[in-house]
């Protein structure tokens, strides 16, 4: 691509898209896609789903409950998202304990509107139990605009401990995408606001950030958590090894920057030994780019199954054992974990 | 494995393991293994070993000195473990210099029982000397039962620079395990005690906390550090280029979740290059499975193999240099690292 | 080599090094170098480099300007630093202000001379403004010798702001090499100086560290940063995305422990499918092994090819782009990257 042939490749998309066979539900026909999920945040009306439900359509798109914006205190839109969802329980959220009613309330709307997962996007995945006095204080300090960044930090951490214990009751898969800071280059953050590309991973620590929670509800098998990673280095030391012992917890596919050839021999590399396969959950995609999809899901297979390939040629598993394995890494432990 | 053979399976090893070649006696033999190490605590009267010695069995089976129960102030049982250790030897240990003489002491006795080396097991391998008064303020405190964390984590880094400086008088090889949580699953904990496999490895820094005594003992080539590691991101960063400098300094093989054919690849890969192989202790064994201690050597040994086969087609070493380290990884190195 | 062969080895070395072919400017010749940059503390008056141009040989040596011995204010050796740059530029320096305009003047006196780049050897990346008024106020206490660590961290942070946005001034390419701690071992370092190969590497962290100066100067693409480092973990974590998403910045090659044939294989393996090809600047050698430059560019040309010639049979490119990308990564992307 250079300024010779952009207009023409520009011209030659945007047609393309205008075609009947590229409009998204053919597409997603096409593909053979099972399930999309969405993510939305705790406010949402999910009306799109609704029109989806009404249309008749048969493909099945269903919404996650990401609740980062009501949960992050410090950020300049929680005011904000607080407001929304009060209006959409329909009563002022003053306190913490109306707070966790909302939360709980909208997460059965969720379900019942087809969400099987929720969705956690924190810098760090430090966890803590806050006494339900400390959590009010905390949040009223929020509420009054006075709110610290350690305060933040302290209710994030116990949020995902109250989030724990609702996927206990309520059954949703909760996934935790930890170590990503956000909005690194402030000028595109001003120009073109959050979420543009612009966020850099960083070091990210988990066996002594999750030892709160783990140890609280890791031994309880109904609760499923689904942690990812874009800090390499903690599959083998801890990933791993956390995954290998605790009943509640499974690794997630290689993320973001390492859905890659190389990323995902890395993950296969370092994870296996310890974790074996089924903690692991095979390969979802998750992406924007939604006509890459089929050659994401094409890539892992094609790199899980160079990776079995390697596993008999060493008689370390059997062709039989590979062709079952290549089958769940693909297909079956996606669907089990998220308990499709 | 499952419900339905669960039974057979069971019986049959019972069956098997009540078989006279499957005695531990005479798989030891079969298994042609030259030495096994036990690890043992300061205080341990180490009787199981005369027995062995009384018996007349040939089989070599020697005592390490692994003196962390002594040396964790904060952890429950140190006040009885300095009481066995008062015991032992036959004086009441109310001042840190009668400690230091009754590890002193011990460790002669170990060496009279066949030991070659030291065994230490800390969460941060961070050295630290503090003063004779110093180590005598905190040892007191702790006989009070007033240990901070803070004590007893520069007492564990000063304990470090004392059993440096006493393997380099009685010449016993210092082996230094850091960087596991031990115990991080409380339910585990307090059902079945400590060392139950809840242990996550956690990040590692070495060049920093090991300069200390790096610096006061590590140009004396008369001392044997023999430093592991659970943090693969430190082979090449650190312990490569630190063991490739000190004499002193050794790498052992990989540990725990990294004794298996791809964290073997990783450590040759990272590490050879800066730190050589003869900075290196070839592979030893560490584990409580005995009937696995021969495969694991086969592994180590395969995996070596491949490693030297690809410098030869490389042509970065000869057939003939591959032949003969070959033998030293497998055999030479270890015997010659721990004075065997 | 051992003590029977160590005399005719030494002789045999001497002996070849005063023969004609082995004098410095025949080996450049033979080498075939293009260019050849020495690195020089700000206050060095460069009259060897005058020595060779006024020799009327062809070879081209130029200086590279690299200060950090007048930016460490800790350092015992900063204050006649100091003093031998207020020579140089015929001023005392008693003021921040005064430093400053003796640095930029510095620069322009290096670029005269040749000189295409700064050189910044930091412990750690962490950049920081401080205000004129801040700056001024450490540097008067570093000229009374009251300077802390803390201080000189800052200063330090303050100066790579400083740096960057003289390079933007004066185009000099920019280069950070962070992450090493020197004179590990204090034995050495008392016996025969500082940087007589104790230096041991160090976790290093980016994404934070270097968030001010890239919000402040990232996005302006006169400015070229080449960053170095010598924490393999940071490559696929921190260095790849923030080289594909800023356009000041650029990686430099595997440096140090790293410049070798897995280090290569790594550096490719973890930064490429991030950062691409055209965010890094080929391989250029450093090194004070005169002799060994050849063989390091044959290595990396080596490593490379073969990596490229793994994306061919992959598909991943073709044969013809791989052929386009072994020139730049050996050739055109260094001279592009350093404005030759």
């Amino acid at each position: 691509m250079n300024a010779d042939n952009a207009e023409i490749i520009y011209d030659t998309i945007e047609k393309r898209l205008r075609e009947p066979d590229f409009l998204p539900r053919n597409l997603f026909e096409k593909f053979n896609i099972e399930v999309l999920s969405t993510t939305d945040s705790a406010s949402d009306k999910l009306e799109y789903h609704q029109i989806i439900k009404d249309s008749g359509w048969k493909g099945k798109v269903i919404p996650t409950f990401r609740p980062d914006a009501a949960v992050n205190l410090d950020k300049p839109n929680w005011k904000s998202e607080i407001d929304k969802l009060s209006e959409v329980v329909g009563e002022t959220i003053d306190s913490f304990s109306k707070f966790i009613n909302a939360l709980e309330e909208r997460r059965i709307f969720f379900k019942n509107m087809g969400a099987v997962a929720t969705d956690h996007g924190v810098r760090s995945p430090f966890t803590y139990q806050l006494s339900k006095s400390e959590a009010e204080a905390i949040f009223q300090k929020a509420l009054r605009g006075e709110v610290t960044e350690s305060d933040a930090k302290l209710f994030t951490a116990n949020m995902l401990m109250e989030f724990a214990r609702m996927s206990i009751e309520d059954g949703l898969v909760m996934q935790i995408h930890p170590g990503s800071l956000r909005d690194h280059n402030n000028l595109i953050y001003e120009k073109f606001g959050t979420d543009k590309g612009c966020d850099i991973p960083e070091q990210t620590e988990y066996t002594n950030n999750l030892k709160e929670l783990l140890n609280k509800y890791g031994n309880n098998s109904s609760l499923s958590i689904i942690l990812f990673t874009l800090d390499e280095s903690t599959y083998s030391r801890e990933l791993a090894p956390l995954a290998g012992h605790y009943p509640a917890l499974k690794l997630g596919p290689p993320w973001w920057f390492h859905d890659s050839i190389q990323g995902m021999i890395r993950y296969r590399q370092r994870v296996t030994e310890t974790a074996g396969f089924f903690n692991t959950v095979g390969f979802n995609d998750d992406t924007r780019a939604f006509l890459s999809i089929p050659a994401r899901h094409d890539v892992a297979r094609r790199v899980d199954s160079n990776f079995l390939a390697g596993l008999v040629t060493k008689h370390i598993i059997t062709f039989d054992e590979a062709k079952m394995l290549s089958k769940e890494l693909a297909y079956n432990l996606v669907k089990k974990g998220y308990k499709l």
